[in-house]
């Protein structure tokens, strides 16, 4: 049995009469608004060649999306067999039918969660399928999904226009020489594409690969980032380099929120002994936490809006690090402290108004406990979105519970796709469209706002919030 | 563009037609039900003066309330535009019309919040605004509130009795002197206002003020705090005239839930550490610790109900505090472990029912986790209503989510309005009866509890578990 | 006044119209589905005997259960006013009709929480009690479900029938000799009642009984357990003899979630200190880690799924346990790590589909930011129901929310009602199965899932994740 796809014109709001009329109300408002996508993971070379064309279908949607395969893998499939390209080269399936075959017979594995939701809304509205997933029809929807990604519209600037994307940020590493944002630039073509800065690549010193990408770093500036002094150098280079390229931002990751201020002497000590491989583990915590108040710094003086998601473990799995490499969807939060680990930053900058700092979290338990008492007080701090294993129904729901009582609206930075999945962008904008119509629509019924209010409240949440913390004028 | 202010009759209930109608009804029973205020910082001093009369509408209403100016803060205007007196005397706003302004003109940023909630609702019920707030009408509804504060009943005894409050209880220092309190017994008039004693300023020795509180203690016991030995006997003499004037319970605050049972001599030496300012970080909180067991003693002794709130990190931004002082919106919360930090008191107190020791957090991962089975177990133990940043709507609903059905309805103390923002104080009970009112009518609505039994606790969330708790009869 | 019992047939659902009449329908479909009961604390002893009898409704009830004194204890009233017996055997309440009516006089207590809805569904559908408890029926009820305990379709086999128990797990100390199960084995019965292994006692080297343990677990096995290599043999042997009888898992408590791989020699060293009674509390944390590690390893050989629970703080009130001893409802949680703690054993081990290491918590903050990521990509790792103080409806539906959207459905095990309570197993089941219909319907009426995917996860949910998980066929 097969069975049409319905994806209702009302999913995921309040079945309650009042409320569902007002969140549809306020949905239609914004549901065909401009796309703001200030933080995410997209590959910019799609852009840059008019003529890209994806894949297969598992090249597009399963291949390159941990979300999807670390499900299957917590079922019992190896990667391999889902094509996970491994790090000795060793093999695994290259038949994409069989993969894709797989993915299907396992569909219901998502149900209830919000890949599950992007994936139907994706299937439907950017490929026209018109059932619902399941191992009979695999192969019939990888035939029409094949198909569709043949045809011209499914290049990816004809997407990026059918998906009315205003403006799409894409993450790089302090080296990057982005040259696929400059071939962007360079072809004429309108689309807005801009890169963001993230150095955790040469300040995290204890990253396996931090040797590797300072030489890489030290190339492209055109001397070898041999001291601690170089590397400030070389970062406040590249971050004017960045700024020339459009990036309104930086982003910034590490296991806790500690921020601490170093003499030059000791930062200067820390780096050679990370150089030479002797540098402890509170000390690459020491320095990390300098280098983000050195950013702090910078961004008072350069004007890039900095973000900072502390809290993963990175890598968790050993055994999949070694043999699949980074982002294998085994990092798993850990608590944080942000209250006592942000203090020596936010003491020295967060009173000025010309830093915008960006906080997210993994562990949910710091918005009401710290999140939102800080965003609630300090100039320099915002609180953005639902991150990650949040970006979810459930998860936004609790963010706005739990957050913005004390934060207030407007201490958030609106919506943000985070992905690198490009085709699941729309519907994890509508995603979280409709989830803010909802949650707007309740504090009408329940008399907290009234309509006037609930209609500037979802343009802010929609469009106008992210535009305005990463200052994209 | 104004428009009429329409404070719904069913505002805050869900709006599911049967929940809400119970609700309505279950509220209706409370409505108008007297105000016990068992913890709160209102000055005593606007009661003892039949005459005393509120400042302008920035006095009353901005300028002391850092839930206000806070928020204004953290999108960038500086505390001096708002009138916040600095330490140093130097020049802040002091036209109340513009601080009003700049208030009324952003008074968009309080949408969805608490404090927009009670202030809508002050607005319309205290003063009659019929508009809601905004640039436009701004300097109309500063002349409608002025005018009214000239009126003879909107002196503090009139509004008192016009908000129907049964008892309110002050918060005060240990070496207080209670003046007002007592100016207001003698007065003949019939208000209930009776002291809280809270002695954090002599017992937490790291406070930047504790030598100067020590003084002023010594000079009202009539003899110098020299010693552990005489900080003792200062305090059981505080407590009895504390309670001499009406006083029915105590309250402490620390950073970290920690007790400690030190020996005498121990406490001695800390103590002497101290006053030579060389006491320890660590010292300092095993000292604070050993205090809350000593106060428990006490409690059992004379029968003081013990209030004790944790987990607040005070004057998180160094620089506001040193500019502003105490109590301006910078106090940021961290996590605590009730747990393993009560365990020596309750097992030397925890068992005896002439102890009631109240817990309030602003970790909410302690309502299910830990709170919650310390009072549903320990006969001593009872916990507070949701707290400060948590005294919200959501707030409400977390802490009856998370805390009742492991602690029971009977092991917590109704609300408590923790206010120094007098005419904010109907507004606040209001919101929390509607909020018990929803929840209890959610649980009739879903087979939990009858009407019989929703009857009763709606008697006890509004008035009588308060009552009781805090030994006012 | 005396009031009708209504327990109504829609109860714990939600009440708007559509997603009430969903929930109704998924609930049907599995209302009288057999009860599968993987992990729990019934006394085997109950069906070794035909014609086993329960004692007074107070033995039945009450005294064994400390859901019900611990809340009356809170509220002050003595143990030995409800019959728990002494260690020391001094004096405590003999007259069960007392302790009956101390029980009906505060059965308010109760309100809204799930000992509450449990008792109401037992007295009403086990005793066929139609008027809701209080101190006026207190006796005549007494009298009922007394009389009821007479008739021969109360015995312990005849409930189990009637329960529909398709399967009962109990849960047995490392020594135990199982003779209970090999009656019920032997007698002919038809009722599935299988043995868990629980090795606590002998592993978890801090417990004031481990000593006697050990002396037991000698004797069991015909050796003395004189060092950690006996250790290991004994509870490989052990383990043996429970699967033989049956048992399908073992199941493991510690305070904090550490796990750690020791050398040999570092663990016969540690072994040798706790027995001369000088191993520190760290020692004794790392022998629970690495034994954890080594039952892993077992299982991975033997096939018995591993439940691990850390977290609870045993014994917290030293008072209550000294003179009562231990499981009297004064175990608190604490916050745990299982992202840092569990990696060792995980690197090991959780890659490997032959383990199901199923996690329980009573820290709930861990379930989105650590629990659901661990079981969402770890092959071994599965999601426990929501456990203890959080088997209630707000604690299901806090579990399904932060849980489910990461972990998936199928990184789940079902319910359990790790109960000692027989006659309240059906209520616990019920509630569960209400509470699934419930949040289901949810997902229904928000357009997540349709009725397909609905019906199906109902069937899971009472029923086939148990089974599955816990490898019963």
């Amino acid at each position: 049995m097969t069975e049409k796809m319905t994806l209702s014109a009302a999913r995921y709001f309040d079945s309650e009469p009042r409320q569902l009329e007002i969140a549809s109300r306020l949905y239609s408002l914004v549901a065909t608004a401009p796309l703001v996508c200030p933080h995410g993971h997209v590959d910019p070379r799609m852009f840059a060649d008019p003529d890209y064309q994806f894949g297969s279908p598992a090249d597009l949607l399963l291949i390159p999306d941990h979300y999807i395969f670390r499900m299957l893998y917590s079922q019992g499939m190896p990667l391999e067999s889902l094509g996970i390209p491994r790090l000795d080269g060793g093999p695994v399936e290259t038949d994409h039918r069989k993969i894709w075959q797989i993915f299907a017979d396992h569909f219901h594995l998502f149900r209830g969660t919000p890949t599950g939701m992007w994936l139907a809304h994706e299937l439907q509205d950017v490929f026209g399928v018109s059932e619902k997933l399941n191992g009979r029809n695999a192969q019939a929807v990888y035939d029409q999904i094949e198909a569709s990604l043949k045809l011209p519209e499914f290049r990816p600037r004809r997407l990026f226009e059918r998906f009315r994307i205003e403006i799409l940020a894409t993450t790089d590493a302090a080296a990057d020489r982005l040259e696929h944002h400059r071939a962007i630039r360079e072809s004429g073509w309108g689309g807005r594409v801009v890169p963001t800065f993230r150095p955790d690549g040469v300040v995290n010193i204890d990253r396996p690969d931090w040797k590797q990408n300072l030489i890489e770093l030290g190339e492209v500036c055109g001397y070898e980032i041999s001291s601690y002094v170089h590397l400030i150098r070389a970062l406040e280079e590249r971050r004017a380099f960045f700024k020339e390229m459009g990036a309104t931002a930086t982003d910034h990751a590490a296991l806790t929120p500690l921020t601490v201020e170093l003499s030059d002497a000791e930062a200067e000590t820390i780096f050679e002994r990370a150089l030479r491989g002797t540098a402890t583990e509170s000390e690459a915590a020491r320095f990390t936490g300098h280098l983000l108040m050195e950013n702090a710094r910078m961004s008072i003086e350069d004007g890039l809006v900095m973000q900072f998601h502390p809290g993963s473990y990175r890598n968790h799995n050993q055994v999949i690090f070694e043999h699949f490499g980074y982002d294998k969807g085994c990092d798993i939060p850990v608590a944080v402290d942000f209250t006592r680990g942000l203090r020596p930053l936010l003491n020295r900058y967060g009173n000025d108004p010309r830093l915008t700092l960006i906080l997210f979290t993994l562990d949910e338990t710091t918005y009401s406990r710290e999140l939102a008492p800080l965003a609630g007080h300090y100039p320099a701090v915002r609180l953005g979105p639902a991150w990650w294993f949040h970006d979810s129904l459930n998860g936004m729901r609790r963010y706005r519970d739990q957050a913005l009582e004390t934060a207030g609206l407007y201490n958030t930075t609106g919506f943000n796709d985070d992905t690198r999945a490009f085709p699941s962008i729309p519907a994890r904008h509508d995603l979280a469209r409709r989830a803010d119509a909802d949650w707007i629509a309740s504090l009408v019924v329940r008399g907290i706002v009234d309509m006037e209010d609930a209609e500037e409240m979802i343009h802010d949440t929609a469009y106008r919030l992210a535009k305005k913390a990463y200052k994209f004028d």
